[in-house]
């Protein structure tokens, strides 16, 4: 595998989550925090006309609309499917300076805590996970490998693309405490890409008394499908999430666990027939996407480190 | 004083603060919810375009424009202004079914609690907070008193005006811990204000083996001004909510207290001279208005309630 050779660092994809922003901003002032000897970074505000309006987006979501359909438009009237165009020519796979790894940064009014999302199982993301799940225990790892994002997600456009959604946040807000746990998680990353490029030995929990281990457990919360809110005929949300399910991201949810306080007062259980771990439970931008959360299948994996990527 | 006949429950003044449109959605469905015996009690939903593009406002901050400016505009071009008239012209003061009392539900991304805002002193609005206060110790009395706001906000448009703003809450978003307990006390007022209708006695903290109290200790937070984000030249936010400050709404900042925590990583400190209270720490509208936080000064009144009101 060819080695990383430069490394996209994305920001403000929506407009109105100013963890990224603030970040890439502060990453364009001081580009030796992110600077790595063996790649070249590079930092991007996305969506410019966004962040400036303060909202999620002007015309439509920039992290649907980079599929090919969208991507092939001769002359896009829509704000942000022009830029998603021009960051392709630029970053794209065929680009004039194409993006070995795209990471794009978001933030979620969900409990969600540090998340790495994978959009596939390749072998190089899960060692990339593995290795910053050792250093990070918290750290979670949710794969959205069945939704179908790997199409349509603007990190989709590099060879590998990579997001970090950290929470809870309430949109057009910065906190300073997720702001420096980002930052260094970013900054983490990009050590880790560095360590990978130069064949150095990736970080792993390594026992007291033994040989270095060549495997890390990993543990991936996997994406099931979503769970729409209860409506009434005229499509009126007609329940909130549950008391009990509120900011339990990552938790065990099990059938017939409280999911929904109906608006008159009645609890909805969950009616799966397998335990799952709800993720984005009651993200705002997912009202309009009619998504009252995530389920995911918790999966543990044993990641090889024994041979080098590269 | 003239009893109290007609009460307005408003929510969707901002049509992005979901708990106030969900709790007069379900209490247009269960009307007896919100009825007493001895006034009406009309429910709105004030900003409906705004509520259906889940936006603050369409044109321009409807709880910023309801001053004799504004409403004597001839044809207003912006959404706000027509239904502030709209609303002036059924429940204002020379209205066709004025209201005696406004309670507009607001909600914040600062961690306010359960607030009540009031605009002025008047003996009625103090009553009725040191009621409220001797059943709901931790309910906070917000007042705007010296802020302007009375000549502006929505609820200034009835005889008596008062807010309830509750958080913390992303825009957007429900969440049903909060949505219960702002309707608990929404009820609660109803009460009050009918017990006050009626003579009864309003509810005090009463000791156990002693007359009667007549009179009710009530601490209120009063409106110092407003603290700005530090900006650069170009006018961009250089400074974040400090993470010792973050969420200590209601607390005691002293001078040489940190306040902002740059993006360059500097604390910078209170340089006030007095403690102040700030509130509306890092609200998430606030940031177009430039407002970082509100500092109030804080003051311990006692209320008599040795005579009826009326």
């Amino acid at each position: 595998m060819d080695k990383i050779r430069r490394v996209l660092l994305i920001g403000g994809t929506h407009g109105n989550e100013l963890t990224g922003i603030y970040l890439i901003r502060r990453f364009q002032q001081f580009p030796w925090l992110v600077s790595r000897p063996s790649f070249e970074t590079v930092t991007l505000l996305s969506n410019p006309e966004a962040i400036a309006a303060g909202v999620r987006y002007i015309d439509q979501d920039m992290n649907r609309c980079c599929d090919r359909a969208h991507l092939d438009l001769p002359e896009p009237a829509d704000s942000e499917v022009r830029r998603a165009q021009e960051i392709n020519r630029c970053f794209g796979r065929s680009g004039s300076t194409p993006a070995d790894v795209i990471l794009d940064i978001h933030s979620t009014t969900s409990n969600m805590g540090m998340t790495l999302i994978l959009d596939d199982h390749h072998p190089f993301k899960l060692r990339l996970a593995a290795a910053l799940s050792a250093q990070q225990p918290d750290l979670r790892i949710y794969s959205s490998a069945d939704s179908g994002r790997q199409q349509n997600a603007l990190r989709s456009l590099g060879r590998f693309g990579i997001c970090l959604e950290v929470g809870p946040v309430s949109q057009g807000v910065l906190r300073a405490d997720l702001f420096q746990r980002t930052e260094a998680l970013v900054l983490q990353i990009l050590d880790v890409l560095d360590q990978q490029n130069q064949n150095e030995r990736l970080p792993t929990v390594q026992p007291v008394t033994a040989q270095p281990v060549t495997t890390q457990p990993l543990t991936v919360y996997r994406y099931l499908g979503t769970v729409p809110y209860p409506r009434d005929a005229e499509g009126q949300i007609t329940a909130m999430i549950h008391p009990q399910l509120q900011g339990r991201d990552y938790e065990r949810l099990n059938p017939g666990d409280p999911m929904f306080l109906s608006l008159t007062g009645e609890t909805m259980l969950y009616t799966g027939e397998t335990v799952a771990f709800p993720v984005f439970i009651n993200e705002a931008a997912y009202y309009e996407k009619d998504i009252a959360m995530v389920l995911t299948q918790r999966q543990d994996l044993l990641i090889d480190f024994a041979e080098s990527l590269w």
